[in-house]
């Protein structure tokens, strides 16, 4: 029977800011990627996010980012690597303590936005990450796209490696994401999307633009909760994967 | 055979910027407080402060403030006490992991600036902190002036109280320190200050303003490094303490 | 025939963040108090609340701030008068730019969230904040409450002050505002303000708690628009003035 | 009879951190680089850098940078070009307040670090940063390396261009920096750079590695004075210039 883990981004609020509906998502979800301070969650804002998922189960990881509140860690910056690696350490500390005393704890580290995407192929940072998330723990699990310099570096440093696969997002015949300046980038209807979800799981294959399928490595799906369809869509997900008899489970 | 602890404000620059000679301060002191990223501090620096500290088996201490980098932590924010709570709790977390990397850790907790003066007297702030500490760590001590508020309130939850005394600071007759922004609230003579110290730890007793001798509680005395003659007083102070046959030792 | 500006906050988000329905908003009110980025308002956010007032023809003013992204300057911080000047000055000269590149100008000064309830007191910061505007522009009228140490130090240097009042808030019988934290600060019932505000503007008087009637100074009345029910009860009060006969216009 | 600008960075502190020696700078300097808040530069700093250059009649110009203060806007940042025209639209209308309640005003735009780097090349964030001067006033020159893709599209727009050298850096011999991160990038002894900056100014020729002599465009010279050793070479700049009957003057 095939058992897949469901991760979304939460906590990414900021001050009087909120974004997206956590509390929906707690619901849906088995993973809850907690933002750090960096790219969104104010400290507060991050002992609520805790709590919630404590309170459902919901499993929590550091969601990582390059400095940058003004623009939500989505833009690439040039850090050096020893500097990313402390912003890691720091970023992951801050948020261990939060979630502890929330009766959690960071049980592994997904990067966010713009450096999630760069260490897809950066060998500098990529092991700059690494070397942060084994510096605090080797036994930190790391999510990231199959097939990455990133995998690459955490598992040469023992780390486990999780891929994922996006639920709303377009592939490129050779499994790399469209970016989000192409259209259609992003899916946006959810019997489709939750179809295509359905198949990843089962099959490990995914129809990429232009009309091949392709293998596809996963044992965690990204949904995300930042807008009312987008809640909708990771619903949809869920309840077609339960009807399909999947089981839905943080991976281990 | 007395003995006392010396702390001193570490690892305060940002980015680019320094201020004072951590190197220079790490051979007089015995405890040092770090700065946690909220009024100064940046992961890397940290990082090298930690280390530094770690090689010269100086104990570190988080020193966490009001989130205000422009301020230097200097200026009292009305920061509601919830909120207050968990940007401790994050700063804490965030020193413990680069700490940890570094091959030690957070030892105790000083609260830095206008926070360290406003928890004097302030209950709310006062109670949010010491909530902080105990949530993280019941066995973390935290430093303040002896009778302070704070004080209470972390005694009041179990915590280690360690009363530190200011060395080039004058006191009034009550116990509480000359504002900055009065006239002779800083001392500047390194034989004077030293003098002072020696006489502290040894009676436990300072001349207040005004020309009254007052007790004064301390296990640690507190010394400057940011300009090249803070650290002459600071070595002054120490070379004067072993003259006097007293031991240099963080407190337990 | 009686004659009164509408004003509200807008430009209140922050790079993904949103707050309020600036749209909306600026087919309500005369007076549009963007945010200069130190409590909200990142430059392409306020490039686009400046380009859609001025397409509307409603005048900007800049909402200046302490310096507290995390807190929506909505905490009071003890910042130095000569500090708090050039801040000031700063904001205002960044919104001027940002205004007058999309066509229109700063043509008034309203202070923000805990500045403005902290001048309507505080001597020190008032004359700052007063100062940094004279030095500006002499000419740039300031937004506050009647009777403000604000405005008598506004009014010393001779700058013009204009007296709002609030739509949903609650009066002490001396005039001020009843705080946030104390219940029944905040009226919500679209009606019940709307009938408010037309007495107001067209008396001068309000009911203040306790069942008083008091008599209250306005040239502008200050609606709010970040939530959806906010925009309903602006645009309450913007009917039930039009039909009442008051002419809603800036004032001069 | 030959005249050069000499500009230098100035107002590079932030809050309690001090970057350089101002005052020694402003005897030395024609043009003072002041920066604006985005990689370091607070109000009450910049004010002061504001009044003393136009207390020794230097000319004030806007150091525009990204957004990264724990960076110093020395790491280029992928932000989108409509987001870095707004940011700097504020950053000089910011500097502009400061500067004309000082007495002065912001004469010229000199990108800082990162974003001067990267605009000699990079077609969008160059247009983007042309676009926001001449938004702002089509008056304000513009200072970068001869031939920058940045030229091109300030001349395009009409901008008036301002070729700078700098006196401590070693050229490539197709006239492009050497990078930092390469060996013997920068020149430290104070004798060999005024030689070679006289000899700039007064041939229109500086020494490439690799030996070969190139033409090098300047009407300005750019010298540091973050150090005291830089200072010294600013001196000796300035002198040597001097004494070979060199007119040190702003361009116009």
């Amino acid at each position: 029977m095939a058992s897949v883990d469901l991760n979304a981004d939460l906590g990414e609020g900021f001050g009087v800011w909120e974004l997206g509906d956590d509390a929906a998502m707690l619901d849906i979800i088995t993973s809850a990627n907690l933002a750090c301070g960096f790219h969104a969650g104010d400290p507060i804002g991050l002992t609520r996010s805790s709590r919630a998922a404590a309170e459902r189960g919901v499993r929590i990881g550091a969601q990582v980012s390059y400095r940058d509140l003004a623009g939500f860690g989505r833009r690439f910056i040039d850090v050096a690597p020893a500097e990313l690696t402390a912003e890691v350490i720091y970023q992951i500390g801050a948020l261990q303590a939060l979630a502890r005393v929330a009766g959690s704890d960071v049980s592994y580290v997904k990067p966010h936005g713009a450096l999630y995407n760069t260490i897809v192929s950066h060998r500098e940072q990529a092991r700059a990450v690494a070397e942060a998330v084994h510096a605090v723990d080797p036994g930190l699990p790391v999510l990231n796209l199959a097939g990455s310099v990133f995998f690459e570096e955490a598992q040469r440093l023992g780390l486990r490696t999780v891929a994922e696969a996006f639920a709303d997002r377009a592939y490129h015949p050779d499994g790399t994401l469209v970016s989000r300046r192409e259209e259609g980038a992003v899916l946006h209807d959810p019997d489709q999307i939750a179809e295509r979800v359905a198949l990843m799981v089962q099959t490990g294959q995914v129809l990429a633009v232009g009309g091949t399928t392709i293998d596809i490595q996963l044992e965690s799906v990204c949904v995300h909760g930042d807008s009312p369809g987008a809640v909708q869509i990771a619903t949809a997900v869920r309840e077609r994967l339960l009807r399909e008899g999947v089981t839905l489970a943080a991976f281990v």
